[in-house]
């Protein structure tokens, strides 16, 4: 069979965490934070890419990270895995730099409206800020990633057009110098189409540009999404443990894509996530005791495909009455 | 752009409502006949292609569906909308044929293990009933479709081998008469790559079967089986009004793929499923007053994506603030 989205074939596909960013964030509970250390630790052991560990933003805007210096300093670091944070302007960049950040995730929005709603900044005033960050990363050295909130569709705006994306794309990438950018489905209205499409047009706008797909499973289209922008060309995904960080807009839907299920779903297909989903599932496993609540992920729930259940404690017997029918039905009938 | 899965470009794809049978029989709450009756009807007017109303099967075994002849005798009848039922057996069959059923769906599974636990009967028993049923339907010029249970794997046994699949569906079509076949992946085992390389294969063999595809959302994988399988030539699906109907491999995983996430994502993508989403989703939104709790699925909490949400209240003034400071730093500093 030749090459195609639904046969991995060892392609790599490289796994983003951003459970303790996103998912934590939007958690009611503080999670301790030896326990978030505990958690990055065995995420970092699990084989993903890239994990974004905290966001360095005002201790009083989201009291859930206001320990992002000391997770971020005690964090084991594995070769191999880039640790990155959020950073929403020069203050954060510089926390995230003295606490050893091997990346800055920078972020504004696609729509003018989210972009006031979320950041109280007009795009433009997002955008000139960014580049003063930007260029504080790069006197350190470190790249910059930036998140374009809203790329897929904003949910007071509607649509927002891929000549938008774009252009705001290109700024983030030749103006301000961003190595990476993350297109993110904040609240789930990506549909595959949309995606291949968008995807398809970046990756040839620029292709040496690292680009992550940050997608949400708000309306079931998560899993879908993914496969659509592999379709396309990316191999970079956003994804959170035990599909924790919900959406403000939909009370009761589901978030962030869950990093096990995606992982799961793509390993089955025989893609080379690099993750190991045993030790993935153990850590998200860990999430309802930190929490206090279960999470949305279907694979804690119900394994993985071939996690396979006991016969029933009667099957023997079950299976001899239906051979005597046969029995029975073989003898002649008088 | 060329014809590929992600763009629909008005193909046809026909949706097969089971939650009357699938998801209310899985349900504790009895939901009234008449109820029952319009819900159905409001399925009828939604536009599917074909409702699975009841199972004429023993009252004691399920005490849920025990009005199947009442259900069955007093829904409207919308032209177009084929009306089928799950029969086990000659009895079930005879009640549905009384009842005007206008397709009898049989069961088997294509594990054996599965056909023994769920079905108390050797496959090659519930094969020589079938047959006796089929030949039924056949006196009554009813069509019939046979369901193949586990046909992506098997809970207790694991994977099932596509010879195995492809073995009983020949001797389902050829042997006992079937003019549909649905591949039932039971409890939630299909990826997409099996799901693209089976549907394909099935197709190949028995070009004018009627396949339908019915998936488990067991793993989060359902949408993307839907798409795999789209991808392969398949154009029936069954769902599930809710995403009703458990499984009970996995509690509190999801079961059936929720028709109005299909078809929402479907629709997006420029699919032709001949459904009235709204009006589905208003038959959804009853669900929940019938059976006691609110269903799995994410278009009713999160609506479709182009449901928009209000600016904010304080809108006007956080933009007016940001245009402020806008002004503030163009003046001369002094």
């Amino acid at each position: 069979m030749s090459t195609n989205v639904w046969n991995g074939e060892h392609r790599r596909i490289h796994m983003q965490e951003v459970g303790t960013r996103d998912g934590l964030q939007a958690e009611c509970a503080f999670v301790d934070t030896q326990d978030k250390i505990a958690l990055v630790n065995a995420l970092s052991d699990s084989g993903v890419a890239k994990i974004e560990v905290t966001a360095f933003v005002s201790p009083q805007a989201i009291p859930a990270l206001r320990d992002a210096e000391i997770v971020m300093r005690e964090i084991e670091r594995k070769p191999g895995v880039v640790y990155t944070a959020l950073v929403p302007n020069v203050r954060g960049a510089e926390r995230a730099i003295d606490a050893r950040a091997d990346e800055l995730n920078l972020v504004m929005s696609a729509s003018e409206s989210h972009n006031l709603a979320n950041l109280r900044m007009t795009q433009a005033q997002s955008f000139g800020a960014l580049k003063q960050v930007a260029s504080l990363a790069r006197a350190s050295k470190l790249p910059v990633d930036i998140s374009l909130s809203c790329a897929f569709g904003c949910p007071m705006e509607g649509d927002v057009s891929e000549a938008t994306v774009l252009h705001w794309s290109q700024r983030l990438i030749e103006e301000a110098g961003a190595r990476g950018i993350t297109l993110c489905d904040t609240t789930g209205m990506a549909y595959p189409s949309q995606v291949a499409r968008l995807t398809a047009m970046f990756i040839e706008h620029w292709p040496h540009t690292e680009l992550t797909l940050h997608f949400h499973n708000t309306r079931g289209m998560g899993l879908a999404n993914v496969l659509a922008a592999i379709d396309a060309g990316a191999n970079r995904f956003d994804a959170s443990l035990g599909g924790i960080g919900g959406c403000p807009y939909a009370p009761g839907a589901s978030g962030n894509v869950c990093s096990e299920e995606i992982v799961h779903a793509l390993e089955c297909m025989g893609y080379d996530t690099g993750v190991d989903l045993a030790a993935l599932i153990a850590a998200s496993k860990r999430l309802p005791a930190l929490i206090g609540h279960e999470t949305p992920s279907q694979i804690v729930k119900a394994g993985r495909r071939l996690d396979l259940h006991p016969l029933p404690a009667d099957f023997a017997a079950i299976r001899e009455r239906a051979l005597q029918r046969d029995a029975a039905s073989a003898e002649p009938r008088g």
